[in-house]
């Protein structure tokens, strides 16, 4: 019933034991994600970080399905690590609105050092968004989540009044999108000449804004 | 002194009185706004909307220097006629709440009906950003300066609490840029699935939040 088996099947069943395997995955992302920092995601193939790990495209192939795939992973790699350490903030110590100021500033200060190299995009961040939109929805709505919890802290604690904490976290998100969508990042600091100075001063002055709204 | 006129510069020369040549600019810009809203602004040439008037394209490039300068023409008049409306909401009777609702709903609308084509950007508001943004920028100034003045009004009837008013119109620009921006709204649409009605929706709720937070 089964066909006869290839040679790259009979290569994919002598793969490595789990967390050999996972270890692979691991380097080919990390060099993958230095070279498209560095040569740029469009211009970096396969075969070049194949070629960095000293292994055969084939065998790249054999944990990725595609260089976009590569990326998705790189992207929910970097998104995680924004979303453990946002997670934390929000359920640390301290009044809501210090938790939720400190929130706002990370997302903008993480995306920055995640997105940006030298002012202007990283060309994979904007294939991960056109390619990968789904995985940058999960991370936004997780932002979302974390703010409404804090939110609902500071309601619980009589800091903010009592609304309906999901609006008002979707509006907090909606108030803030200049400083978190990379789009909008990228055209203030290149078109506009906004310095980084200059938007996370934007940024404290819009908390002060929201914080206003949150305890009317 | 002088170099010999060339044959051009008898042509103008020989240019009609201004009240005419304000009347063929007219006609020049309205052709060239309905080529690039049905043909497209990057598929349309000047011999296109020469044709349309029966005129040369030499005598499109008497009045304009290239279809950029065209599409320049052509934003600062939409621009303005909105801009226009926008002064009179800002200076007409009611609570300064109200007019402000009013200004950030009509912002929205009128931007809609002019910059979309079936959910899509038109490739002319595209080409207007990139290469007018001097034009784009007098607009959103005007925009801020006019919701300033809004928020003056509602400091100084007693509706709003006394705060810096430029500081609060730099915040309430920023907290609506999802619906003003129309590379945001075209994206909320195209890749989000928004509806116009979903989007009405949260300007309304913004535009409460953002009350709150001038009263508080």
């Amino acid at each position: 019933m089964n066909p006869t088996p290839t040679p790259a099947d009979i290569t994919a069943e002598a793969a490595p034991p789990s967390a050999r395997a996972e270890a692979t995955r691991a380097r080919i992302e990390e060099t993958a994600e230095r070279l498209f920092r560095t040569m740029g995601y469009q211009k970096t193939a396969v075969a070049d970080i194949a070629r960095e790990l000293g292994m055969s495209p084939a065998n790249v192939y054999r944990f990725f399905a595609s260089k976009s795939a590569i990326n998705e992973a790189i992207a929910q790699r970097l998104l995680g690590a924004i979303s453990t350490e946002l997670s934390a903030i929000a359920r640390g110590p301290g009044a809501a609105s210090a938790r939720l100021r400190l929130l706002m500033s990370t997302v903008f200060e993480r995306q920055s050092t995640v997105f940006f190299a030298e002012r202007r995009m990283h060309d994979m961040v904007a294939a991960a968004m056109e390619e990968h939109w789904g995985v940058c929805e999960r991370y936004i709505d997780f932002i979302e989540a974390t703010i409404r919890q804090v939110i609902e802290d500071g309601m619980n604690s009589g800091e903010f009044a009592r609304t309906d904490p999901a609006l008002a976290a979707e509006n907090v998100m909606h108030a803030f999108i200049k400083w978190t969508h990379p789009v909008l990042v990228e055209s203030c600091i290149l078109r506009k000449g906004e310095t980084v100075e200059m938007l996370r001063a934007q940024i404290a002055a819009m908390t002060d804004f929201v914080l206003g709204a949150l305890r009317a």
